[in-house]
């Protein structure tokens, strides 16, 4: 078994299937803790620093009530402009200070790499929370978490189902992260619907097909969303010449009632990175979807939870001693 | 008893009398913590979720506060611009997701019924910090319990008192609140000291008559102010046409020792929302009145402390075994 | 032995050498806690306001992880925006209110002499954080304990050292508070390097000069560099009439590889208060010393955190009871 004591989470690309199954195992482990069913403070006393040099409230707030869970204490920070970067020091400085004050770091920044430079400093395990357009791995594994967990409901591995990445594919960021993950399983059918303008990046389907997988390359829905899982992400309108342009596209990649009864099966579920825009002209994933039993998409937030606590305890070196540490939950809870 | 586990707070409307005494009953339990007699580690390992989309650094660190006292953890956001609420995310979304991340949720909106919008999708109990113009129920409720406490000193209860609401009482959230809290106890004489343009809502003076109160009305303090407990709330500048009409009204609705001496009783206790305008032209509240006994203002701002503790154990359901999770408070106090 | 118990930290000026050696004592207790070799749960359920009215992600980051290393909780507060403050709320009335909800408080507020006012109307300790140009105890604190470990290492105490202080001399906060520590001490040699027209002030160097030290000022590094400690902080470019005028003495006071291997000790230790800029251009401090052993900037930021917790103990009374708290630390850790 991979050893994760000591060890920066920077990229989905640093693990092995062994490795990945590793955590989605003791993501697993954790959802009593998250559900209230009982809790543990394996991390009574640890510190978490919280550094989101890009604001991010739900991925932050993730972070630091997963490490709250397990008992320890969150710091936090964020925002660029309070910060000693903002008067020129290094990432690397900013590193060797600020992890003097920590037992592990969770960092979000608005540039490529940053996190990986910022972690050559860390006398302490980093954890990236994303790094502008590059990478925000713990995204990619709640994504594939979900899948796993949902597919259990079926009786379904992740080997051999049939997924469909819909949406913007040329620039979202969890999509080609969760494919990098998927190459790692087998014989798994992928298809990608898109506006031909938006298609999957090259790079990203011939590592798909070079795994193994059966990739299909769509801009159509008509005959294309009768899958297990179905992940939507938004067509984003600032990508597009211009709005008109966006809103050629708009309706023709998003998913409602209809659309799902008409071209889905029974049991696809439907994922979503989220924030989701809601505002009716957004026409992303429509509302009317929200009494849908496979309508996964909050599910899928709260894994991001059990996901994030279980790097903390790999990293941390407690993912085998949670059961030592726990204690019943003595207050009213609906979970 | 009403049971208050799993309910959300939301307006001062949702209370009767009964439910009142409760929480009153409870924030009395919780000076000991609060004044560091003892400790109480009841919420050990919970988590509040302490969002103020409206900054507000008293009632947010009072909310927090109030948390830790009791053992829990609390994570925070800070302003509308951090959050996902700014990317279309509906107020049902966020709760969905943010109520997965939480024991429960102290939450404050700059828009009416914001809250109560944003309760509905919350799987925890939502207790509400301020929501605009509309509410901010623990404000009415840590202003009724320091009514009460103030008036033991004088072996008096609510019912039967002589009150005046003096100041801007058109526009005064919290003498509304108040207003409406006090319409649930007997025989008051309440006092409405106002400019006639500033004059309290004809909705909220109709209540307190209905409910046998005795009403006056008045736009003089001379003969006015010889009462049990002033409540002073600020002449808002920004509400007149102009800072010349404004300031026709200073002055005559502002408190200071010789007023007080002039009209008031000599066991008036004297009560305000904080913050206080203590700049020389606000003409408010003199800091000549600090060092009067009867100056409750500073103990009002603790007793949001107490109130709110006892609303995370209500509606947590741990009132009644806060004696079970006691320690002795063992670092240098002076409280 | 003085009795720090329910003290303000407001200035270097309110202790004397007992006082000062009891705060570096008690802040060598506390590496333990901060190495992870165990940890200490003495303020477990203490309440740290930490309000930073002026940003400074380092300094706040470093006094929240400090009382969390003791087992406390942190209650946060960054920015002038957001507070009461801007509503024309005294200092007086901030403390009053925010000292009811806290234990402790820490504080930096742009302001100068804010931070006394403010403990004028606190009812718990204030400590110091940085009030403006005025004074900034615990940066100096940790500078003087950082001599002192560094110098242990060489078998050498404070007295009768060989200080070099460089840089902008005349604006540096940190190295005028430093300075009136070092007049505690006995026969020290103080070279003071700078352009002249940024010298350390005559009332510095005179107090110097009074408690028996030698002074030895100067604009020249050659030949005034062989040193124990070298205290190095920048020159600040806003100081000057023109950017031309700053680069005029830019390589003259910085400080690389080159500069120290031919004008220092083999032994002399390198000091800066941080953040100290890596770009370029900047000139200050080069990047090229990382390798160096005796460059302590990063041991000295760690060093903030012990004298940090060092001062927490002693205003809240713990100072001599630290050891009956510690539990071992059960996670990995490379401290």
């Amino acid at each position: 078994m991979m050893n994760f004591q000591g060890s920066h989470i920077l990229s989905v690309s640093q693990f092995d299937r062994t490795a990945i199954s590793r955590i989605l195992q003791v993501s697993a482990l954790m959802a009593p803790y998250a559900e209230r069913k009982k809790r543990c403070h394996v991390l009574d006393g640890a510190i978490l620093n919280n550094l989101f040099f890009e604001p991010s409230t739900r991925t932050r707030v993730s972070f630091g009530a997963a490490f709250n869970l397990l008992g320890g204490f969150v710091r936090e920070t964020v925002g660029v402009e309070n910060s000693s970067l903002s008067k020129g020091e290094s990432l690397f400085d900013t590193a060797q200070v600020i992890s003097g004050y920590s037992d592990v770091i969770a960092m979000r920044h608005p540039t490529m790499h940053s996190v990986t430079e910022f972690a050559q400093g860390s006398t302490v395990p980093v954890i990236n929370g994303g790094d502008g357009a590059n990478e925000h791995p713990t995204q990619a594994l709640l994504d594939l978490f979900t899948i796993e967990s949902e597919m259990k409901r079926f009786g379904k591995s992740l080997d051999g189902l049939n997924i469909v990445l819909m949406g913007d594919l040329k620039h979202g960021r969890t999509v080609h992260s969760l494919s990098k993950l998927l190459s790692l399983y087998n014989k798994i059918k992928i298809t990608l619907v898109s506006p031909i303008a938006l298609q999957m990046p090259e790079s990203i389907v011939s590592a798909l097909s070079n795994a193994g997988h059966q990739v299909i390359i769509t801009d159509k829905i008509a005959g294309n969303l009768a899958c297990d899982v179905i992940y939507q992400t938004r067509i984003q309108q600032e990508r597009f010449a211009s709005k008109d342009e966006a809103n050629l596209y708009r309706g023709h990649f998003s998913l409602n009632k209809r659309i799902y009864q008409e071209y889905c099966k029974e049991h696809t579920v439907i994922m979503h990175p989220l924030p989701r825009d809601s505002r009716p002209e957004a026409n992303e994933l429509d509302t009317d979807l929200n009494d849908l039993e496979n309508l996964a998409i909050f599910r899928q937030a709260q894994n991001g939870v059990l996901v994030r606590m279980a790097l903390f305890a790999l990293t941390l070196g407690v993912d085998e001693k949670l059961s030592q540490y726990e204690k019943p939950v003595t207050w009213f809870t609906k979970k």
